[in-house]
């Protein structure tokens, strides 16, 4: 009797953003391990006798990424059906693979369901497009909280702001004041950007506004995690694209 | 009585990658306006009376634009709820901000729905993390068939290749081996990528390999459209991150 693991992505926040292979997954499940962000509604989706089990990690919490690791392959060995529940998507920032190669490490099937990234429903509310016909052909995505044990090659901002059109700087909220000032240096303060805080939940705040006008906006404190930052040449298109 | 326009994702090609709120939408559609490689399932959501209309772009025929966005513009100016139903996302390469600016611009509600990019479903599906730890903390998505029309900055793979570490080329079937090539030239031969040609359809190839020999395999005509060419320092571990 061998179970299944499932590292399935819930989407940005709006309950409503989970895909349907998602949701016949989760309704499948024998045991639910899930985020801290995760929507209490999705969450409902699975059967009432199913295990569900909160596994939110805090920031600094890292010790805990080993014990769900592990409760994933004791579960699985028993048999069970086992969906890991995780904001946006899985192989962005989600550690959906670290725990996918464990779990096969065990013998245990393991298959990843992608979903709606934050950066993704960040660009959609926004109306600020990654990409458009003379504008942006290219985007890359970082994160601004990385991993120190990533000693071989950290992110330089500078560098990625030369080479894509837009950036996308995601759990950037702690160091948006120095990270939206290492863009400015690159680009400029009078460049464009766009933070998104907790896109498409009801408490959604979208700012927009030069470099220099959204430091200052990172010094009063304003820009809570969960917060995408867009940065570049589509950022000031936004409230043009959409009509308000 | 003035209608409204929906940019929707459809998400990559499996039909139950499609969003719960995407599908909510297209079911009290009065018109939907779709793409060349959305799924037929998908359109049998829509009301058996809302219009249905193929606009679908073979490759070149970019005059077709003008039409798709006077289209939206008439039918909601009827008062017709209307989608534009779009494979993966509407903000990556999908030319969803083009058309909700059009229809802005005339006085028309318009509202983008985000969905599952064929990069994240790519990613899931051959296991292959666009960021892990210890491994990649950013990554690139660019296109490998700029339009002409962007002369101000050409995508310069060599240097988003030198900035970011992995690199994602859609749309890159017809330059497949030249693109290779140039990330090969920066990363060397012996680099990993991961090509999926149809990503999440019944269709869906993987292809895994060092540059080198990826570049043999593009030589063979082997790498179709829709693929997603997926370079860098994750593109090695996919095969031992999902157990086969």
């Amino acid at each position: 009797m061998r179970g299944r693991v499932y590292i399935v992505g819930a989407g940005p926040g709006d309950p409503e953003l989970i895909t349907l292979k998602a949701l016949k997954i989760l309704q499948q499940a024998d045991a639910v391990l899930y985020d801290r962000l995760v929507s209490q509604q999705l969450l409902e989706y699975a059967r009432g006798d199913a295990l569900k089990i909160y596994v939110g990690k805090s920031p600094g919490e890292e010790h805990r990424q080993n014990e769900i690791n592990r409760m994933l392959v004791e579960l699985a060995g028993k048999g069970m059906t086992v969906v890991r529940l995780k904001n946006g998507d899985p192989m962005v920032f989600g550690r959906g693979a670290e725990e996918c190669m464990y779990v096969s490490q065990h013998g245990i099937p393991c298959e990843i369901v992608p979903g709606v990234s934050s950066f993704l429903a960040a660009a959609a509310t926004s109306c600020t497009p990654l990409t458009m016909r003379g504008h942006s052909s290219s985007f890359a995505v970082v994160t601004a909280s990385e991993d120190p044990a990533k000693k071989s090659r950290q992110v330089d901002l500078s560098r990625v702001a030369q080479a894509v059109d837009v950036v996308v700087v995601l759990m950037g909220a702690r160091r948006a004041r120095e990270v939206l000032k290492e863009l400015a240096d690159t680009l400029g303060g009078d460049a464009h950007g766009v933070v998104v805080v907790s896109a498409t939940l009801p408490e959604q705040k979208i700012f927009r506004g030069t470099l220099a006008e959204l430091i200052e906006l990172a010094s009063t404190g304003a820009i809570q995690n969960p917060a995408v930052i867009i940065v570049g040449r589509t950022a000031g298109l936004g409230g043009g694209i959409c009509m308000e």
